[in-house]
């Protein structure tokens, strides 16, 4: 099975403007030929092609599936650029593959990275949702400060920080998986750690301060991990 | 706290030629410092450094740790390298970050990849093992041919072969995980899977069909995925 992302309509569908690219020049699909496409909403369809042109490729629904492999919880995990990328962007495929839903990137006290180039990891997480043919394309929001995100209002979402500051109380993720939340929301920290005052801070803003268990993980195992338990635990 | 290899004696340590050559040449180290040394057999001293040579770091024992933070179950993966090395280097590291005790490369009738680099494979699972402050270091065995392998007589283990075969009856990973066993040995196959033989050859010789879930993963997302499973339900 061969996925592309495109818009699906009542009968038809349309690849977007570089997919159709990628079918008539790059694997050279003809009319007839049957793929499937999906808006990365939820939608899954097979369609027949019917017309190519270079800037869109176009087919009849044959068969259309709604929340295609709808998981039952919503998981965002902010998290702090690691300095390598290539950590990151394997973090980002993992985390695709297992289940994620939504991704910011944490501009913290302690982060060595400052920016970090949006548009190749929005490529990195659409070629990661093909790949594991998902049909629901995983939000990824640009690098925010700390301090303006914890503010947001998250509505209904169970807010954790994962940290390693031995004095502040930690309630282990275990435990707040299984009170299974539908919508949750973790932060993971740079190398060094969150600040003292930005867990602080977040436990002000009603974030529970949690512990990934008695190891010490790298940045993007660390968010690996509460991708991995959120996924074993409520599935 | 900085970790190094070495050899712990009853009263002092001695570093490996590369790490003497590390902290002397690389660190600038000098008498009287203060670091950790382990064997990567489960000890871990805190040493004074009584004496530096190139070839030779020594240091008398402050403090020793035996068994340091032992895992209470036994993990060997045994694995299809994958096309692109860097996925399997990086599944190496967070395997070692996570936990595991053993890892084999197994030839398999899909495996696209005929050879390993074994020695480049070792120095990444050390600087994993010592990133992580583990006083364990997971055993790294060599390309081996999937019959040979299957064959060998593994004592003690639960053995799974993880595969996708549709008409091939599956046991899920949390099942097998549930029964607590001390011992445990997962097969991960190819891009491309295990071979119909394969599978049932290896069920003919003990081994259990598992299944990782319902999603469709890459080889090293498969194996992180027994990985975290495993720590996830034993420790």
């Amino acid at each position: 099975m061969k996925l592309f992302f495109g818009e699906i309509h009542d009968n038809t569908a349309i690849l977007s403007e570089e997919e159709s690219h990628h079918f008539s020049k790059v694997l050279r699909g003809n009319e007839g030929d049957k793929i499937h496409v999906t808006d990365g909403k939820g939608n899954l369809a097979e369609i027949e092609i019917t017309s190519i042109s270079k800037k869109a490729v176009e087919g009849n629904i044959l068969n259309l599936k709604t929340d295609f492999e709808k998981k039952n919880y919503y998981l965002h995990v902010a998290i702090a650029p690691t300095k390598t990328m290539e950590r990151l962007e394997f973090f980002l495929e993992k985390a695709t593959e297992i289940g994620i839903d939504e991704i910011t990137f944490l501009q913290t006290f302690h982060s060595e990275r400052k920016n970090i180039k949006l548009e190749r990891i929005e490529k990195i997480v659409q070629a990661a949702t093909k790949q594991s043919l998902k049909a629901y394309l995983p939000k990824v929001n640009d690098l925010t400060k700390f301090n303006d995100f914890i503010k947001t209002n998250f509505n209904d979402f169970t807010k954790c920080i994962a940290h390693c500051e031995d004095d502040i109380e930690k309630t282990p993720l275990r435990i707040v998986l299984s009170e299974n939340p539908q919508k949750i929301l973790i932060l993971i920290g740079p190398e060094g750690d969150f600040s003292r005052d930005e867990i602080l801070t977040a436990e002000e803003n009603n974030f529970t301060g949690i512990s990934l268990g008695q190891q010490r993980f790298r940045t993007e195992t660390a968010a690996l991990q509460a991708v991995f338990a959120t996924d074993w635990e409520l599935k």
